[in-house]
């Protein structure tokens, strides 16, 4: 090319699968175009922000496009409560309050509306939070797969606790409060119907709990995140790019369910990738680690939480992974879409 | 039917495109399905709702799925701001915080998906709220029809402000802001090609400024709406409805702009039930309905401000129209859809 020539340019380029999906393309779309355009003050993304002069609360948002709307152990409107009451609690904050919009495709059963509706409002009291406002849109047969419901939650955040994905630190222990890969894994074996559906089931659940057992460790809580999409492999990789430090984790420590590493085999995933909807990591320092981990066990949810690894000062902002024969291999970010439509 | 004839009931009915018009239907569907299954606390619907244990903030959120994304004085972007402002806005509150939250459909140019971005941006920072987070969700070509926008906003009531639509007393004086139908036949236009586009621009914008300009009445601002969806007609009903009030509004005082009175007679709409996303109207006692007009004209958004009637303790939960020729007729919600995908 002669320096003549005019740059690329790629406005011609158009919105792939794979920018849904929360690894690297997803990242891309965000810092290129969304946050600059929409003016997002710059800092680390987190899954909730603070809300200007009343910085004790929190806000997130999230859509939910899922597909099937029903699936083992959930449907897209519990889904919808958790996920958003989730991304309150990794600001280590309790949900104060949701609002709800639904988009819903003409001609969708009532009942089912109403079902999604009704497990919606049944997660919602189960997490104490009360859902207070909401909006209801219709769009014509066609313009949308039948129902996608967008959740936002304030949180008020306890005392103490300020987790945020810059501040893990060299010397952090890493711990994982459940088991990996049932969210995904349920929801893809149900479309793809493999018949897995008897042993697997999403799991789906409100994490508050675990972090409201986590509050008495204060300030040592440097960071929190729930493994969605993109699973462990992303949020590992987001916690490393946003405070500069590198993670070692052991394979053999990592808790896959046998059904679930039987449907990643069949479908060639690696489990690091598949979306989780229940479970957490926390980053806490070697010191507080076996306290964080006993208070973790303390709740039902977090009755399996094991520590997988340590936050390195070596290789910033790559995350490796030991292997069980002793080898060390990079966790990568999905590039795109392995997983559309999971939540 | 016998009365052993078991109840119908209506498990195999669908959702039809006017559940999302803002009219009867809309109504209905809140009242029987979504607002008892997500166990929403009872009361006047409201355009936003205090946060528990801290009602000095309201909360409000929206989905926005108009068709098409560009038209004449805005797009999907600006209006998104806009309509979760006003929501805001009709609480007495300026918005603090606004959380936005993208599906888009696979396929739609990052080109088109830049512009409407920088546009919401641009109209957050217009109206003095920040985008602080979001979401972003793709899906596949056909399960969506391009864009929908769901913003939330966080607004902190105006001292003194408490306006509600449940609040209208017998001796109020009604106030409309602008002009009626602007938005709706806009966007109409624009989809039918009827070659209105030159003459025609949707008046979305934000109401907070006008709200600002009344705020020194306080208390005596009973109630705060934006005429959107079902246009003037659902919000009058709406206030009526939820005060136990009658209204009569006056015809010949009624701004409809020429170009709107000339798109409702071609596709035979009423201009009380086209939406509009920039006007709003305003209850105060008489003794304070020129201090209120005063204020509303002292904005540039509010300078076409008028006096359209009263609420009256007649006919309760009734609005009447004093036609031209001094006949009255009733002014009834729309039932279904004139105008869908609308906002």
């Amino acid at each position: 090319m002669t320096p003549d020539c005019p740059l690329p340019h790629h406005e011609d380029e158009r919105v792939l699968l794979g920018h849904g999906a929360g690894g690297r393309l997803t990242a891309e779309l965000l810092a290129s175009l969304v946050l600059p355009a929409a003016a997002v003050p710059p800092g680390p993304l987190e899954d909730a922000a603070l809300l200007p002069t009343a910085p004790e609360l929190v806000l997130s948002t999230d859509g939910f496009v899922v597909s099937p709307l029903f699936f083992p152990g959930g449907d897209i409107g519990s889904l919808a409560v958790h996920g958003t009451v989730n991304d309150l609690a990794m600001r280590g904050a309790e949900p104060l309050a949701l609002a709800v919009a639904l988009i819903v495709e003409e001609g969708l059963p009532l009942a089912e509306l109403r079902a999604v509706v009704e497990s919606l409002g049944k997660a919602a009291a189960g997490a104490g939070a009360a859902v207070i406002t909401g909006d209801t849109k219709v769009v014509g047969r066609g313009a949308a797969d039948r129902l996608f419901v967008t959740t936002t939650g304030v949180g008020r955040r306890l005392p103490g606790l300020c987790p945020s994905a810059a501040r893990a630190r060299p010397g952090d222990a890493i711990l994982l409060s459940g088991a990996l890969g049932r969210h995904g894994a349920a929801v893809l074996s149900t479309r793809e119907g493999l018949g897995f559906e008897t042993d697997l089931t999403s799991d789906s659940r409100p994490l508050h709990r675990l972090v409201r057992a986590l509050a008495p460790l204060g300030e040592a809580v440097h960071t929190l995140r729930d493994p969605t999409r993109g699973g462990l492999a992303a949020t590992l990789n987001e916690i490393a790019e946003a405070s500069g430090t590198g993670a070692e984790i052991e394979e053999s420590v990592l808790p896959v369910p046998e059904p679930v590493a039987a449907v990643c085999d069949l479908l060639g995933l690696d489990p690091l990738h598949v979306a989780n909807e229940g479970c957490l990591v926390a980053y806490v320092p070697e010191r507080h680690a076996d306290e964080a981990l006993a208070a973790l066990r303390s709740v039902p949810e977090g009755a399996e939480a094991v520590r997988i690894g340590d936050v390195v000062a070596e290789h910033p902002r790559r995350v490796v992974l030991r292997t069980r024969i002793g080898s060390h291999r990079v966790v990568d970010v999905p590039v795109g879409e392995q997983l559309p439509r999971i939540c």
